[in-house]
């Protein structure tokens, strides 16, 4: 029953060349994670994290090494484009084009960027289609994400949901710099704005539309204290959290540590899965003794409650059946047995 | 000037049926409520508040019951619905066509929870269209409500406020806990999201198509301390509080203490009725002397200042009329006269 | 590469007849108005800043005085109209007619206040290029700015922002006192909401139609302290802070004291200067040695985090073309010369 469920909860862009003497190094070492170091997508960044002047040893990379690894995720290369470029979108739909031809087999969709409205989300679409007619895919095997980072696809988001409905678009991704460059948003001192109503509308659209929505990356990796530099893991914390707390389905990642951090937010704590294991339980006794609205310590619960313990449940479940090192890991092993097996209907 | 001004400060659900040997115990403690404790409008709860079980006894106890009693306010029964399930609707149908078949006349018209998109709004709308027709009652007569809850009808909320500009439907309903279950919304520690970005488009979507728009409800009726458990006032109020500072006409009461709370809430104070009173007065006297944008108190009044003044006044008439025990208890004779009496027009 | 940017940090009303012996007063003292205390629109109020009964008066001061003067920025009369009154509409067109009539060459646009759904801003726009037909104006050269200040019109910003992309349509400005009037916000004690959610849409649909977005106006001019009476400035910046943050591009004034501190505000900071004028020396220096994601003081720069920063100069540039008065007293020359001459290339 989990079979057809999405999980992103990380969404790791690794650029697929960088200015070393092996170009492919953060490549290679993003598709030998292991645990909670591997993302749920692999992101080859063929976009803004490769310089322009890589950009083709970038694409040898990625159709090289992908099919090296037996990466325990999905597999989402970022290409290049824009709403008001057509030289970037044709460069997009060769890169597109070998993608496809190279790797089809081995990856799960592509990745857009600075997608304007609705029509170019569709002539994006149009060029993943084509790529997969030519090479002989099944129609829609190669899935299709984008990132919202102009006024213009935030402006169309509905539109661009509704099409999400029935196609393969499968994730929307926050971009926020971009995003900020074009509405000219500032920092005076406090931050550059969280976007509280594009995220809360990117939550709402993915789920109107049936789509994973995911938020932006988190670039001050590192702080400096009395003479220390030292991972910044409060702060990204924070973010992820909030993105979690919204219904976010994931978050983006730019390093192996933000990677760990996030997969283990996207996942219910121990207790979470504590306290809603016990809610089922106890609702389900008392489901035995013919109560509509129960109260359980307290809480009312009605079938609209029981829906939020039963995502704890599922969500669990998803991760479980990709990624059964992380749930044993992180559970106990008797409160991820009563997990999966709780019955979970309300009637 | 204030009858075709509906008035929902209240929106208080109560189970139609509950597991006691009176069934109907609460149902008939709402319709008996007084004063303070009677909501604006009473809601008959077939749905979630509901066990699956006691539905068919819940029908029963609000056809026979809700004729008995004189009830100060207006009466909204809610059905089963949802986008996603036809069986459902079904159910729905069959208890819209019977509360309109028996009690057609004593209730202004049925609660939709769980919509979609438009077109399930518009499906929702012509069943209760099909049961007035069926049993004789004016086009138009019976009113709905509905429950907004799902990403759908949250990305459509501008197309369901256009056609309300010109149909049955009467206001929009928050529904928090269902749209956390359907976006994925997590409580990680400091509650789930108020869902600022949706409030504030509830309410200007309602305004936009002549609606009401109702928060949603708040289920910690009670808390702990040092031995105690008592009743939740503070939080609730700053929930109704937050609600009508951004413009919604009501909130959702689950207990008559919540219903005197939000009854309260949405009803100016003394002092802003004395102080919007008074500016009125100032600035009638200016206007005799024909200045435009005159100064009361160091701030510049136009029409647009004026109109928030007036909201004031109109809130109080309305109120006024249809429960006047409300008014009279709450203000001074003298200041109440002066607000029924005032010169409203701008020009 | 500046000429087509339109700049409007700052929307000064001014009353166009005021109940005094020269009713121009405040008119011919904002034409009047120099350096930072100049606005970049000076809007001559025939709305609700000028009395009803002084409305044609305005008028003749608009045609008379405008002329006069060599003001530095634009010149925007705001007129009268409604949505929902065929009375307002009517003096609106015969107010636009006499503008251009008489000051078609002088002023830049109209504003129309109060506009609904699409179609309304639609009628505007056809009020105004039937005046420009009617006195042999060139097509497009009047503009149409609009106050968002209905529920109707924030419901449509999406399409009216898609007209906006190619038509006479310039800015978006808010107006929050009819908004609240309309929604029923209330002021419990915190004063009325921000409206984050509205602001938010605001600043992106100008952005994805090309237009400018403008916050609304602040009426608490003057505070009180121990017997002291004094400028707001504190409250006043935070407010415009906030608005700059969110990518607005402007704010409105009331003031002449409001105008220095919008202009200012509205304007990068001479540390903000600095640090991006060096990021992109330093982005340049790194582009000749062939990296794309570099690391500059700890921030990884790509071509989103590079537009950032591009955006402070162009900003400065832009303003540096229409008011070099402003930028040559705010700036050190040294750095405004490097901001002038600086490559903005990303490749």
């Amino acid at each position: 029953m989990t079979d057809d469920i999405r999980l992103c909860r990380t969404f790791q862009t690794a650029p697929a060349a960088v200015p070393k003497d092996d170009t492919a190094k953060y490549l290679v070492s993003a598709l030998e994670a292991e645990g909670f170091q591997a993302p749920d997508w692999l992101v080859p960044d063929l976009e803004d994290g490769t310089a322009p002047d890589m950009k083709a040893e970038g694409l040898e990379n990625t159709v090289e090494k992908v099919p090296k690894y037996d990466f325990p995720g999905e597999i989402w290369p970022r290409v290049e484009w824009s709403y008001e470029d057509e030289e970037y979108r044709e460069k997009g739909r060769e890169q597109i084009d070998r993608l496809v031809d190279e790797v089809g087999d081995e990856i799960d969709g592509v990745v857009v960027p600075k997608v304007g409205r609705l029509e170019d989300v569709e002539r994006a679409a149009a060029a993943v289609a084509e790529a997969e007619r030519e090479h002989g895919h099944p129609d829609g095997s190669i899935g299709l994400s984008i990132i919202v980072e102009t006024g213009r696809a935030r402006s169309d988001l509905r539109e661009i949901s509704k099409f999400g409905e029935d196609s393969r678009l499968t994730a929307l991704i926050f971009g926020p710099v971009d995003y900020a460059a074009e509405l000219g948003g500032r920092d005076l001192g406090d931050g550059m704005p969280r976007w509280d109503g594009l995220l809360e509308a990117l939550s709402n659209e993915a789920s109107a539309g049936g789509l994973l929505s995911i938020g932006g990356p988190f670039d001050d990796l590192f702080k400096e204290r009395a003479g220390l530099t030292f991972y910044n893991a409060d702060e990204y914390a924070e973010q992820v959290e909030h993105e979690a707390q919204l219904g976010l389905d994931g978050s983006w990642s730019l390093y192996p540590k933000q990677t760990i951090q996030a997969n283990t937010i996207h996942m219910p704590t121990p207790d979470e899965l504590e306290r809603d294991v016990h809610k089922i339980e106890r609702f389900n006794e008392a489901k035995r003794e013919g109560t509509g609205a129960v109260t359980i310590d307290g809480q009312m619960v009605d079938e609209a409650t029981f829906k939020n313990f039963r995502n704890t449940i599922q969500t669990v479940r998803v991760i479980h059946d990709r990624r059964p090192d992380q749930t044993e890991e992180r559970y106990d092993g008797d409160l991820l047995g009563r997990a999966l097996e709780l019955e979970l209907s309300y009637r």
